[in-house]
């Protein structure tokens, strides 16, 4: 007879959060943040209300320092579609691995957009639409975020346009299509459709492209189109508290287990999907004193472990507010990887200020490493993970590794951001033996950094 | 506020199925079968039972006259990856649909393997494993099929070769890649590995090939190459037992709902999916005296509706024994629909018999039609269905807008066999208007229908 303990963790729909965690109320130090587009809409009026870039109630959101934020009822209907998402005992892993860590993993790929990004689309569409927003315009790298806010778009009634990055536009079709499904319009970036975009095609016109440029790219159509804002999918405060009901649904879920883990990990674009899951922990720190939080990012895109804290550019071309943040510069393009997510050259500036302050850890893998690891999970776990996610797998299996070698018992947490379905290509590439590792040379981002403004200094 | 009634029934692994629902033990007349290969077998030695298609174990169950059949705890274990599979109030759908009908449906698209064909992959390999085979092969059309043998191969580490329909092997690649990340060899079909692929290349160059050639292929080689048996995935009474852990779960979840289905629809390819939604809930008819079972087919392949009731072979070549079916012909190559899944010539014994006693209806539908609900469920209920399942919603939305015509409530249960994100490109095909309907012409038909041979009769 085979001993299998429990692997999966189930709530129920009424176990759906009721309310977001916001960690502003819970640091000792504040976020700089720099704003200003939008601080002059606190005390103005509706139509400058209206022509700023987030609705009011999402930018109080941003700045408020109340602990819970409870999610609008229409926001939680939609989440209880495939909300709260199931968290697994990686049972399998640990047996291929012969680890004595016990390892747990919050699955989000049973997303129907096929990731976590549907979490703050849904909130986001539905401020914007509660402000008379009609239209969308997004950038969006391997398509997540993109598919997301075009289901969310198409939800609450509103029109979607995606720009997408060309790299990404090209690899992966279907995450094309699955937006098209949703009736958004997707254009490849750069694009002839905008100023930013024909001066990149002619100064540029070979390029991989990057997730800065593509959202330069919206910002520009959702400024020159009526009752049209500019979303975006990671790094703005608003959004990190969105996808805090993962990490809330975790605690929850952990708390089944009878576990509480040492170590929670989860891949790190912008940052969005680790505070997600990393925050409402970070919260129940007293539970566990020694407790580490590690933010997993590409060899091609290190902004955090390679990167400068400064004040930087969220954009390409420079249009939007400058925050301060880990970056590798706004102008920094990096190599074209297969986890389109991770390309973007910024750290939240919550999370930044987070790692500055020594709250979290930061490590950086090569694409193949990652890849190793993605393939590990899905010949013992099933379940195909996005390539971004095989980079909190890739750090998770060097954990558990590291507690065999020292024989000891640990509790290791982390997020599949999104299953790999769409991203096959990418592991045919790797088992066929065209891939790189794409780690970026040491000059590409020194001459990136000089090229940060130096009044943001 | 928005009032929106229970969407999800959720089990949890405690309530994975003990045991497969046997029909055979509750038909008030016997399903005419012809298994000379498999009946030798019985009485014959050691060797010639491993020799024999399939193992001793599986062949007592397809011929079982015991109600309940008791699921093996691996294969128990190994369900519980991802079962008992949700089942979904498709209270969006009713509403886009304004039909007073309460619709429900059971989602077989979370398991690792995308589709339900992972219940009887399972099933099969630790059966063959116990048998001591140590390679399978098996013909796929879409590639569900063939990639639900390959991980299951996987987990209980048996080598899997996969012939794999040419048509599908070009319009669907990631499914080939998702076979070759379980380790499995992929082969396009025909092929010049075998005999009868290389007769097929020779005669017909161009053919786009049927799920019967392939199936002919993947026989051949297990024929020829040591402790290697062929794998099928559909029609067998086998098979139809291992589904039957879906009707089981939905049974127990459509008792959570407080209804009863009045009608239970599932898409029909052999029938192992049909078969899995519905026999349970015939078991328990008598709790609804007027509940109506409908199997849905493709108009490209037609064998209920427009077949004829008959012996007739299972694979192209005639290499297997013969069964008394509905079937189109052994020889019949369906137009190239993307629902290659449903492309089979012919219908399963059981559901064969049960539809020739009335028991059950059946209804063909066109692939535009198909689509056209498909992309009605992406829309409302967010998941993207596998064109085959499709057909089953199609069917769905049918009987609910009848039901709102008629102005009276019904319950609606059908199965969404599997997802459709690597079918992307198939909605594509439809939102750019390039898709056929691909009815089937009735010269087509009698051509076929005249190839059966006289004995068979």
């Amino acid at each position: 007879m085979i001993e299998v303990p429990r692997t999966q963790f189930l709530l129920s729909e009424e176990d759906v959060p009721t309310h977001w965690y916001n960690i502003l109320a819970d640091l000792e130090f504040p976020v700089p943040q720099e704003h200003k587009a939008r601080l002059d809409t606190v005390s103005g009026t509706e139509e400058a209300r209206l022509m700023a870039q987030i609705p009011l109630s999402m930018y109080r959101q941003s700045i408020s320092l109340e602990r819970f934020i409870e999610i609008p009822e229409p926001v939680r209907d939609e989440y209880r579609r495939w909300r709260p998402t199931p968290l697994y005992r990686a049972y399998r892993l640990e047996q291929l691995l012969d680890t004595p860590a016990r390892i747990y993993y919050k699955y989000e790929g049973s997303s129907p957009a096929g990731s976590h990004k549907l979490n703050t689309a849904l909130a986001q569409v539905y401020y914007y639409q509660k402000a008379g927003i009609r239209h969308l315009t997004t950038g969006t790298g391997a398509g997540q975020w993109g598919s997301a806010l075009a289901m969310a778009c198409q939800s609450f009634g509103l029109r979607c346009t995606v720009y997408m990055v060309r790299l990404s536009y090209a690899q992966k079709p279907y995450r094309r299509i699955l937006m098209t499904l949703s009736d958004a319009e997707v254009i490849s970036s750069p694009s002839e459709r905008t100023r930013i975009g024909r001066e990149m095609l002619c100064q540029h016109p070979d390029t991989d492209s990057s997730l800065a440029i593509a959202n330069a790219e919206a910002i520009e159509h959702a400024r020159t189109t009526e009752k049209c804002r500019f979303s975006i999918g990671s790094g703005e405060n608003h959004v990190l508290l969105h996808q805090t009901v993962i990490g809330e649904e975790a605690l929850h879920q952990m708390e089944l287990t009878g576990d509480f883990p040492d170590v929670v990990i989860s891949c790190m674009g912008a940052g969005s999907n680790f505070a997600g899951l990393a925050f409402p922990f970070y919260r129940e720190k007293t539970r566990h004193g020694d407790m580490r939080l590690i933010a997993v990012e590409p060899e091609a895109c290190p902004k955090m472990t390679r990167g400068r804290y400064t004040w930087d550019y969220n954009d390409f071309s420079g249009i939007t507010p400058m925050t301060k943040m880990y970056t590798l510069g706004h102008t920094f393009i990096s190599p074209g990887i297969h986890a389109g997510g991770l390309r973007y050259h910024g750290a939240a500036p919550i999370v930044s200020a987070m790692y500055h302050h020594g709250l979290i850890e930061a490590v950086a893998y090569p694409q193949r490493a990652v890849f190793e690891a993605g393939i590990a999970f899905a010949q013992s776990e099933k379940f195909v993970p996005a390539p971004e996610s095989a980079h909190a797998i890739r750090c998770a299996i060097d954990e558990a590794l590291r507690a065999r070698e020292e024989g000891r018992s640990m509790v290791i947490l982390f997020n599949v951001s999104g299953h790999g379905l769409m991203d096959l290509a990418a592991y045919e590439s790797y088992l066929s033996g065209q891939m790189g590792d794409c780690v970026v040379a040491d000059e590409q981002i020194a001459q990136s950094l000089a090229r940060i403004p130096a009044e943001g200094e």
